[in-house]
């Protein structure tokens, strides 16, 4: 049994973010560490005929009061980003090279730092401004991120990261895969914790 | 603020059937009653473009999964059914037959008896056979209910109520409505019962 748990995610998803706040206090309780993996869902919803929730009549609606609610129902900050569901390719691309150039602690950091800029600072995070001053703020070398993140390199690995949770299963975001068990949804977090404590469900 | 709550769900659908083993009694803990209303998701999916979960590629196999593990979590007898998803509408009008002849709290101990056969005993709810000797085992006449189910009417009526919610923004199964605000999902209960418990969330 491995101790890291996998935590999948789009940077543009509010449940992906409502699980982010919570992800690694609920690991570290039951003695795990979360690998974060940030995911474009765009490509993922290619293979699987998906869609933004947003888009979908009646479903669309609810879901973004549901957002809403959900947020405030777990007493977790949260405004609707004026531009949403957004591309994710440069929040994500630079999470990666956070990861490789300091580790997966300080990705998780950075991923966290760009999941509040969005979510509940009203910051557009698709603007490389905005990603390379919440690099700054981390003590980063936001030139240095900048040059990364339009690698091939990068690019490459967040093209095998999308095809590797693919072949996971992954399917929509958040998406938890802890001992093979998949949890699907930030509603899902009650039986992860179970499975957590239990080692079964 | 009206005491009834408005419980929608499809006899096909896995989390409308654990809702169903529940509702009841939440609702009667804040002093509510509970309105039930059988639908055809499939027509309400043309109009919202759904489609049942087990079709989904990757979202359906670890639907299957989800739903066993639902039910296990939460402690409800469940059994996959041999046929899943089904056409249901015969189970949905014998219900509305039932309403009609012998009121609501019939009707929905008849909807609760034709779940657990479906997802609990690997009963074959789209034969009438199966029906009428659930509705034998209530007193009810099986007969008379046979040709009610098949009687313009009630054909009309459970086309009438399947409009009336899609026009309060009903899109999936289950779904409940309390004081205008909606729920959608087994797993929003815990959302639910907060705002029966505090007027607001």
């Amino acid at each position: 049994m491995s101790k890291t748990i996998d935590f999948y995610f789009d940077f543009s998803s509010p449940y992906g973010y409502l699980a982010a706040t919570r992800i690694d206090s609920l690991a570290a309780k039951y003695g795990r560490e979360v690998k974060w993996h940030a995911l474009l869902l765009g490509a993922i919803f290619k293979v699987t005929g998906g869609a933004p929730l947003p888009s979908l009549p009646l479903k669309g609606a609810y879901a973004l009061h549901d957002m809403e609610r959900s947020a405030r129902f777990h007493g977790i900050a949260y405004r609707r980003p004026a531009q949403f569901p957004i591309p994710t390719q440069l929040a994500a691309r630079a999470m990666l090279w956070v990861e490789q150039e300091q580790g997966q602690a300080r990705a998780a950091e950075f991923a966290k730092a760009v999941y509040r800029a969005y979510f509940a600072d009203g910051a557009d995070i698709v603007d490389p401004t905005t990603i390379a001053a919440l690099a700054a703020g981390m003590g980063l070398d936001a030139a240095a991120l900048i040059e990364g993140v339009n690698s091939a390199s990068i690019k490459e690995k967040l093209r095998a990261e999308n095809d590797a949770a693919l072949a996971r299963g992954v399917f929509g975001s958040p998406f938890i895969i802890a001992d093979d068990e998949p949890f699907w949804g930030f509603d899902r977090f009650d039986q992860l914790e179970a499975f957590l404590k239990n080692g079964t469900i």
